[in-house]
């Protein structure tokens, strides 16, 4: 099996794409004849994924939404059937895990031997020592939260260190500290452009994990302006709900594909542009 | 149904104890009479729980140890028998989820709706937004990391801001802005005493869990005179492998109440004692 950076590459080079489509099941949301199947999550997320493979680099569940529906075991068919259907294409479980040496362990065998996830969301808080039980499996991606898509990641992630900011910390860490096995990533969200470029300019061409896009309603080509690297790729750019859940009527794979498609366009247009 | 707070004050006095157990399963260290069980997990910590009952203030078992091995539905029903066999004693889910605020509610329906659980542990990384989907539950308690038991747990949380040390800062953020239902708590390391005495010095009598003895090698007698309340109370003394593998033999139940009561006497005698 190929290491999760390199599928990553690939998969941006082959698909043209640095959009991620976030699979975040909300039973309620979903057309009525799919909310009527036995398993719907995996229906759903099947439909899903067969409307886009082609045109992303990479899927995104989010671990609550299923743990809130009791529905491991279609969190479990999902990525197993993205690794059979679509094999170019790496599974990020997005479970933002943070706990100290001997638990994290425990967590990575939950995300990478159970799920079989190419790559896993961290917590930063807890420290190197909770990061290491998921660093050392070199072959995935350990994607750290530096600075999240939301208001409320200010509180801490703000706050000024020896004249940086703790978000700032965090990035230097990961590329002076984490990165030894080449496959550490960061999280910094889409609604923060400004903070966005000041990652970018710490960590070279780390890849970057950026959510807000669509329904947190960031800018896109501003997003990708700050965050690109020097090759004008180095983004993950997910979108859940807006692709998702782009039409709630028996069109919604189809409409999950044109959503995708303008996200993609859209985030192309400005991988070249001038800042 | 009694609110979180309200029945770990009445556990901590009518048990005359601050001892939590850590429901931590390993397999492997089991009986080999109770490994070989159907639903394993749940008879071993069935048999460690009417063993140790009378003496705690709190169980928590911690969901990674659960995950790892597809486990979910023994957690449920550990939860469940606590409640039904022993309602006196409350139910601390250690999660430490973490994420914005959509996903957070998602992680809220989990550990209060789904499991049950009276307490969650959750990571403050994320910010305020993201733990009032969790703190808005009155009844229930949430437990935020503040300065982990862990090494690795300085390299964020023993920063400087502006004067004062990270953990220090979710201290106040924690007595001033997050506890406005009365359900707050913080987890501070046994394993750093002179932090838990600062942390206790911003908080007043908001009560710790304090993780870190037994297997994690803290003092205790040091950890309670620098972490308890006014009263001599306030704190959750966790321990887990030092009691569930007291034994590894068919009295392993027994050994775990010896180790219980051996901790419980341990954490009483410091209790009152000059710090």
């Amino acid at each position: 099996m190929k290491s999760f950076m390199t599928t990553l590459r690939n998969a941006w080079a082959a698909h043209d794409s640095l959009v991620c489509v976030g699979l975040d099941p909300e039973i309620e949301r979903f057309p009525k004849r799919i909310a009527a199947e036995p398993s719907p999550i995996f229906q759903f997320n099947k439909a899903i994924i067969d409307a886009t493979h082609d045109l992303v680099c990479a899927y995104k569940p989010q671990f609550a939404h299923y743990a809130a529906y009791e529905a491991e075991d279609q969190l479990e068919r999902t990525i197993e059937y993205v690794h059979r259907a679509y094999p170019a294409v790496p599974v990020i479980l997005d479970a933002k895990r943070g706990d100290i040496g001997s638990t994290a362990e425990r967590y990575a065998i939950e995300a990478f031997e159970r799920y079989g996830a190419d790559a896993v969301t961290v917590n930063p808080y807890l420290g190197t020592d909770a990061l290491e039980p998921f660093l050392r499996h070199a072959d995935r991606g350990v994607i750290v939260l530096c600075r999240t898509s939301n208001r409320g990641g200010a509180d801490l992630q703000d706050l000024t260190v020896g004249g940086r900011r703790l978000f700032q910390v965090v990035a230097q860490l990961a590329a002076q500290r984490w990165n030894a096995n080449g496959n550490c990533l960061l999280v910094v969200g889409a609604t923060y452009p400004q903070e966005l470029a000041e990652v970018r300019a710490i960590v070279g061409d780390m890849p970057l994990l950026v959510p807000g896009v669509g329904a947190q309603g960031a800018d896109v080509a501003q997003a990708v302006r700050a965050g690109r690297d020097a090759q004008g790729t180095g983004l993950i750019i997910s979108s859940s709900r807006a692709i998702l859940y782009a039409s709630a009527q028996d069109d919604f794979a189809q409409a999950a594909r044109t959503a995708t498609q303008a996200l993609r366009a859209e985030v192309n247009s400005s991988r070249s542009a001038p800042r």
